[in-house]
């Protein structure tokens, strides 16, 4: 601590068994010296700074209170988990956050004891707080557990499967609803509005428990409140909250920036439950830095910005983002063709929907953090004769996959995917990798699987995911920025199943399948240099492949590298089985295919993780030398006709 | 219609219109033929008997009151549809339920208009519905939406996501939860005992509806009733029910079985739904036939059986199931491993986790029909340092494939997977077949994926996955009886990654993955009566491969096959993707991969199924006879040292 420090209790803290030496007024300060940090690191780091400022008091309440890391805290999706990173032992690693080898912009059980079950995802963290539970009740060394969960996140179908199980097990644990009205976006929903009017009627105190359990151990002034407000709210002593109905001791709304109504809320919980209690916060995404309060997305994810205007310091781009093209384009479609619908889940600005949101506000439905349902409402429009998108980023769409093989390929209906974030994303590593959608879509009849080689064919595919009625048919496109090629003012239907060559060449052959492609080409420029030419072929399909184009490159080339963005099973493997059954390996081929490796791969630039990944323009060169020196040894292709 | 018939009434209805001149008593009459016409065709074929003989009134009624196929009636699951198939068109086909060739044992969109959107997995119907809702609102030619769902389906977690998407829109819709207190087991969890609650409180009248809607409709005698018993359940006139909470007109509990009080109900809901409304029918699970309603499963699925009896008639099994052994050795091992705990979804008996309840209850957790929540509860059980057995079937895996990814995968978390009814399963078709996990699974790093060549393999396969506290794992294993191999005493800790070579041939090689081990074998037969002697190998590991063996395999034969049940984009895929990198395919050989085809293939015997998917032992001789042919014209390698 030096003498001049703008956090002095938060000095004190290096741990959070450091919190148990600090009085409440003092866990007040603490709380905001907290908020003070949070805001200075993120400003220097970018990340998400709303989610983390509307659980200062929260944080630093569940820390005191309870004994983590004995005590399991599970945040949900984890993203909101910053002040805990700082009370946890990670204060001093804050300005690597979501960088290459830095922390983690998520809670990850590999980075600290405290962080008992990573996330990211949406939704979790009661089944996996349920899960410790039940350990510790058979004999495994956990202590409490609780889950911290949005509003949002709380719409998901997991979570209500979790409660279901939790209300009837009926094992001691705690749930924190964090109910700040806005996830990403602000959330979606009857129970969204449910939780409005609880929130609305209630004054901000301690609202209700059972009158024998939590109730009773509460202070004086707070119980007598507390029976106040339930009377208020449910009209009679005997109505319940739909936390009841389930099972769960209902605690709250309680105001979840006031550290005395946490605390006191908190040790009564800890003193009296033995079951599933639900205790409700309300809180402020952005609590405490006006900026945040103020801006429509709270702040969810910023980039660098100054602390005095809260102006981010935002990276010139030189090409629109494929989520931009997709945005403006599908409005255009959809102002031709009033078949056109869209779906997201609780991504209309992620995925670029918005814009047509404000066009066509009735044909663009959000359906909450709920992917599975999203894609059977989907398949449901599209039963009915409507042309619907279906937008979700590819790691979300996992959540939607048995709905895509039983409500759409089975029945084969017409749902059009659009899956963002196909691919390595950066900052939000692996738990956001787009890595294994073209192996888990391929491998399914009736579907039809694309992806964009640049920004321009996404929009040919997409107007051949319009034209397309005989099924499903999804395109896969990346996070952030094009290439910057010209985009056509109309898209242009392509033949299902046919790739295109883009560069002549000899001997050598890339088949790339989406993004990757302007790797292939830079692979090929820097091959050129040492006078290898290299075919380098755009598939454009993973399903149906284009097995002409395939067999021509194979039957003109020596060797043939495939390369995507993706696992090992997609589109490469596609390639090698069709070439197995035709055949095509009987007489020996020089063949290899560039995925994804093995592994996850942490958070980074995408670039980094594309270079952790083995998938530079380097790296493709250096596969292609490797194979062009092998060929020496082998009589090379007869002469061929162009094949553009 | 025969002067003698016994269903004179039923046999004046080709098809819905033909109840619209039905009066009241008519119908009545003609949901008691229809109830015995089900029992008599069912007693021919086996089916789904119980579901459908608790929903004959509710289907008569359906299809008097509504219009269907312009109004969309939607069976979740679909296994009750067998009334509904009768009275729409199908009934002299009723006779081919479930075999080749004949009717899906489920809605199905190819087979009958009436079929709105096809089931067979659980909680879609809602999601369907409101996707057809809102196409309607959107001028596509749609009448009504009347989603049919159970009180088991409705604890899955895309059902909440549906009707608080619903309760938001607004849009009017019917949901009829049929409330049996049944699934396939009966159902678990907060929901469930809320739905008893009421259903307990409430006498069966129509109960409650907002006042100046559908109850006012309603006959005098029925709406005073309902005002009575609404007071009785909620004790004032406020309190709202956990689906009004959700934004959904309720109406009910009603009888299920009382014709009169399901087309009061029917008929006011839609003269006066404007929103979404849901319809409480409480029903009996095998209705009207004592055999059923007495047995514990309400003969959820039956054999064909005596009507008189209900005896049935269950094929001899020259072996115990996959299934039986499963849940026997588990039990045996948790007896000796207190740490061993097991998750299902909604199927004790059908996992064999029954075995292990008995003996342990605690020790298992049925977590309703939510493999969501089930996987990353089963993550957070291994996170508290349990060895959590998670028993879900291959298809109904896939609703827990974002969790298995994110939630185990990911953090590397000791789950074991069973996954029992891997590849095709027979009369249940296409939607149950086990086709995708073996891809899905194997492209996920830190996972293992294992597959047993026989019942001895699954009992050395359960000992591998209880010794492996490395990280995930999982194996897989067929529906039905296993080959009648000796079952050894005690399973033995199999190296992780090894497969074994099972018979020794020269030149042609079989790489099988999976319980098609026996066909492998039996095409090995094949052909050493035609001279060919073929080597037959075991992968056992899907992933990590054993990649000494495919070498040896490569480098001791011209010729090599892999064989699993599944998909593409699977075993043969990882073998063909590891050769490519590793240069194994450099040099020419002849290889093929023998999956599932690139279709759905519809219900029949395993058997005929198989065949259909060009998967016999004949089949894959013919593949072998083929390769033989070719390696005629080639050098065969070298003499090679024994391989076993």
């Amino acid at each position: 601590m030096t003498p001049d420090s703008r956090t002095p209790t938060l000095d004190r803290v290096a741990c959070p068994a450091d919190l148990k030496r600090l009085n409440d007024a003092e866990l007040t300060l603490l709380a905001d010296e907290l908020r003070h940090e949070t805001i200075e690191t993120v400003s220097r780091t970018g990340g998400h700074l709303g989610s983390s400022l509307g659980v200062v008091e929260l944080t630093v309440a569940i820390h005191s209170v309870f004994t983590t890391p004995f005590d399991k805290l599970i945040w949900d999706v984890g993203h909101q988990c910053y002040p805990h990173k700082i009370l946890t032992g990670r204060r001093e690693q804050m300005g690597t956050l979501r960088q290459k080898g830095g922390l983690s912009g998520f809670t990850k059980r590999s980075e600290s004891d405290y962080d008992a079950f990573g996330a990211a995802h949406s939704s979790t963290s009661i089944s996996a707080a349920l899960g410790f539970a039940m350990g510790r009740q058979m004999g495994m060394p956990v202590g409490d557990t609780i889950a911290v969960i949005g509003d949002g996140a709380i719409t998901a179908g997991m979570a209500y499967e979790a409660m279901n199980h939790a209300g009837h097990l009926k094992e001691r644990l705690f749930v924190i609803l964090n109910d700040n009205d806005m996830s990403i976006a602000p959330p979606v929903g009857a129970m969204s509005a449910y939780l409005n009017g609880i929130a609305e009627k209630g004054p901000l105190a301690v609202l209700r428990a059972a009158a024998e359990g939590i109730e009773a151990a509460l202070p004086g002034p707070v119980r007598d409140g507390a029976r106040r407000a339930r009377a208020l709210v449910t009209g009679m002593p005997g109505g319940g909250t739909l936390f009841e109905q389930f099972g769960f001791e209902y605690i709250g709304p309680i105001d979840g920036h006031d550290m005395g109504q946490l605390l006191a809320t908190l040790r009564a919980a800890k003193a009296r439950a033995s079951g599933p209690v639900l205790i409700h916060c309300v809180t402020v995404k952005g609590k405490g830095y006006a900026p945040a309060e103020g801006a429509d997305d709270k702040y969810h994810g910023v980039a660098k910005f100054d602390v005095a205007t809260g102006a981010q310091v935002k990276s010139k781009s030189n090409a629109p983002s494929y989520t931009q093209v997709f945005g403006d384009r599908l409005t255009a479609m959809a102002a031709r063709d009033p078949k056109i619908v869209a779906i997201t889940a609780a991504m209309p600005g992620g995925t670029g929907l918005d814009v047509m949101a404000r066009r066509f506000p009735a044909r663009v439905f959000d359906v909450g953090i709920a992917e599975q349902h999203g894609v059977t409402f989907a398949a449901g429009l599209a039963a009915s004769g409507m042309r619907p998108f279906c937008a979700i980023y590819s790691s979300f769409l996992q959540r939607g996959y048995d709905q895509i093989v039983h409500d759409v390929a089975l029945q084969n209906l017409p749902v059009r995917f659009a899956i963002d974030r196909a691919g390595l994303v950066g900052q939000d590593g692996a738990t956001h990798a787009g890595a294994f959608d073209i192996g888990f879509l391929a491998s399914l009849p009736n579907m039809t699987v694309m992806a964009a080689g640049d920004e321009a064919e996404l929009v040919h595919m997409m107007a051949t995911a319009a034209a397309h009625d005989q099924g499903p048919i999804a395109f896969r496109y990346p996070r952030g920025e094009g290439v910057g090629v010209e985009i056509p003012a109309e898209g242009q239907v392509l033949e299902i199943g046919k790739g295109r060559v883009v560069r002549e060449g000899e001997a050598l052959a890339i088949l790339s399948f989406g993004a990757h492609l302007s790797e292939a080409l830079l692979a090929a420029d820097l091959l050129a240099e040492e006078g290898i030419m290299v075919t380098v072929a755009d598939a454009r399909f993973a399903k149906p492949l284009d097995t002409a184009l395939i067999d021509r490159l194979i039957a003109d080339h020596g060797a043939l590298v495939t390369l995507e963005q993706g696992a090992v099973g997609g589109f490469g493997a596609q390639v090698l089985q069709y070439l197995a059954g035709s055949g095509g390996l009987d007489r020996g081929r020089l063949i290899r295919t560039m995925t994804l490796p093995d592994k996850f791969i942490d958070q980074a630039s995408p670039a980094q993780m594309y270079a952790e990944a083995g998938l530079t323009a380097a790296d493709i060169a250096a596969t292609l030398r490797g194979l062009a020196a092998k060929l020496e040894h082998r009589p090379l292709p007869l002469a061929r006709p162009r094949l553009i």
